[in-house]
């Protein structure tokens, strides 16, 4: 269910990861090897902070139900903006209803979430999930998904203040909902959040067989082990990219995070972390 | 907020009363002279019993996000189909999201439920009427609407055994948690509910100055009164219209139904009673 | 691109072909193992002439942008309606745009047409084919495909006195055009026509390779074969659907129309042709 | 039929126009006072020059069908991206199709077009206009308005070397086809064109009684007249405004354009022409 690609760095247009690679989002909207399903065209989004635009500031959203893979209006947006962080997103659905509403990312003030894959019962857990958030929050949550619930239950578990922490307890909590109502292993999925200056990309799920999430090889090792290739001349050293699949196929260039971690990308660079280990 | 018309009678093509009269349905839908908004472009939707099914078989739905005015699908549908009953409704939102499921009729089972109006304060009441829900019932919200949480509050009410008396439950409660909250009057509108053999049409609001509803004349009536007029030939005795503003200006054809009153459209014809007086 | 069904026979609901068989055209529009593609999710359509309605009466058409496989309106219709004879139609487009007018089938009067396959070269041809539509049916064009076209040809020449011929004319004055254009084997498909009593479905290439086409076979034989399969005694004798490749895998229901050949479908059996060899 | 603003000057986000206003754009879609219609709510789009590009590269469009009043993507990118010089319209369809491609501004390379108004009789001239288009600029014209056509029309004509010559040249081509087909008075509109540097906007009608059209005063004498206006600050000195009607009711804000006039809008300011006189 769903591939989604997270990019921070200099500022560049994100049709450079969504449009213009060999195994670009958009492509995998169409086709993704690695995905449960290989056709992500129940809609799509992307979440990006404006260059120039302070720190802090809330990310502009552009989210849609129709497949990305002939969406004009997508393509001229990815074309037209640049960015030094976005979120990009194309879904997978279980199911209608299809709607901008459950479309990620989700934002709330200058945070972005997204997901790929699914909280299993999420049907029957949903409503005492909903009872857990916040109520000050609650009225934010517009759709239907679980991804939506999710990022709800992590702000009101204090994402803000420290994310890992928070989705820690948030995953723990679903666990725990799961076990009362007799559903096994709850939680599947990566998840990806950022408040405009750090990634947290979290690999986890309950039976520890997790969809698969991937890491760029750092900018500089790649431009020396591939001096001649033009398109790593776009990126700029300290550029990464966390994706659930390799954009393109070039050996070394995307690293597979290990079952039960966080990969943390900031300014000084991109670092992994076991998490619920 | 909204334009609706229910009808019940002979099997015939909605399109007679929601595109082919001069302030039909849909010429409503773009200019509604007595509605609270003149402009209903944030959706429409159809539920009908197909002629010839089974009494107790869950009508067909049709909704969708687009303006009614221009839609050739609304336009082909509502020409092709024939009907004994259904409800057809044109939405304006007070604002996004704008999506499938918010758009009326909603269905449960073998009912319909549409509503023209608002719950005041709603964003803050709405956790709170959601708890409300039977937790069974829950799942089947799936929108943002104060009609749709209305609608599944009833049915918790018990809206299948006895609908004058689960709406009545229904919207006291409403105004109860008003209270609790510091929300005064918080219902507007009016409510059309059916099992597809009886049609309730309710005119309520909290400070008993309600959003406008009407029914037609005795068909036979009309037809004496108006012994040359063709497009009243389409219509057959006993066929019943309940509308928030009538399709036509002819004198005499559409009656308003007084404040705080249910209107009862079934076989045996039209009966107007009091309700929450 | 693109995945057909014609039916004729007793009247149904479509959703029985579109959504209740294991390879339905629905689920074939998020996999079609025969397809040139094998996701057809850039729109549907559905034109089906009403149970009841006299010979000679224009069909009703629902058409829409989304993936066919989540669309609730078309669950909702195609199970509502009750038809005798209809086309549908999953689109798989070359690019954009996305629009309701260039989804299949095409309607004029009471004549259907739809299409899977391309005019290659097409873009370069177009204008030179719009000027051979006779200009009182220019105006119906309305999108921006080659099959709309192709089918505002065909009734330029003659389609509804003969539609052998007209569709013969048709295809001979594209490749005519190809030639002068130096575009080598410019038509390729597979096409269906209806009046609402016949149906002619073509499958012709100018290089004699074309996309698969298949009829099933006569329902009395099949239930002689599989006496005790039940989901055959929803169909009657006489029922017949033409389509782009099988709706089940059951061992002799589909029979593969050969290269340049038309089946042709009415009230007295279906018959194959050679056309064009 | 339709609205439209042009903006040249300082960059700033187009939401400042179209969004913040009293009579901002989006809000005339649901409510324009001085509109043949007063809903315009059959589209939308915006066509912008991102800031920091280079001069003569190709804007960027973002149009959807759907009413822009609730529109959460059009809010989202009017406010996160920041332009000199962008078109953005809303659309009143005269019917049906509603489509994207149908949706103003209209883009050839870096130039862009966008109409209010109508073509008299365009169904009658469509075939004929369209023959006049140079055939290499045919296949782009993708929609069914006549607002397409014009452009593609002025293209043909020089729009490129010389806009008013070839403006001109087109108006008198529809309106000798118009006279040829027995269509009095074909031409009504206002008609905005921009390469990126230079607006040009006009104002005609064959019958010499067109659409409404404005320009912003100079900001500078606005600034002191109203030296305690904050939501002047928002614009410097040469930011220039060409509008369907007045975003606000400041009197001196917006001038009107005389009858068959050109306004011209660059960097050394705003000029007003006469025109087919």
């Amino acid at each position: 269910m769903c591939r989604w690609v997270a990019y921070a760095g200099e500022a560049l247009h994100p049709s450079t990861l969504i449009l213009d690679t060999p195994h670009s989002l958009v492509a995998q909207s169409l086709n993704s090897p690695l995905g449960k399903e290989t056709v992500n065209g129940d809609g799509f989004g992307i979440g990006w902070y404006p260059a120039g635009d302070v720190p802090g500031k809330a990310p502009a959203l552009f989210r849609s139900v129709e497949p990305a893979w002939f969406d004009e209006n997508l393509s001229e947006i990815a074309r037209a903006i640049e960015t030094p962080l976005f979120f990009a997103h194309v879904r997978a659905a279980s199911g209608p209803p299809i709607q901008r509403t459950n479309c990620h990312p989700f934002r709330h003030e200058n945070w972005l979430f997204m997901h790929n894959g699914a909280l299993h019962g999420f049907t029957r857990m949903r409503r005492e999930l909903l009872l857990l958030i916040d109520p000050a929050l609650f009225p934010e949550v517009r759709g239907t998904t679980d991804s939506e619930v999710l990022f709800h239950l992590a702000l009101t578990h204090g994402l803000r203040e420290d994310p890992l922490a928070a989705m820690s307890r948030t995953l723990r909590e679903v666990e725990r909902i799961g076990d009362q109502l007799g559903i096994p292993h709850p939680v599947q999925g990566t998840f990806a959040v950022t408040d405009g200056t750090t990634i947290w990309a979290f690999r986890y799920s309950s039976i520890h067989d997790s969809r698969t999430l991937f890491y760029s090889e750092d900018l500089g090792t790649l431009q020396q082990t591939y001096p001649d290739l033009d398109r790593l001349r776009v990126f700029t050293k300290g550029a990464r990219v966390v994706v659930s699949e390799p954009l393109s196929d070039l050996p070394g260039a995307f690293i597979e995070v290990p079952e039960s971690t966080v990969v943390v990308v900031d300014r000084t660079g991109c670092r992994l972390e076991p998490f619920l280990r």
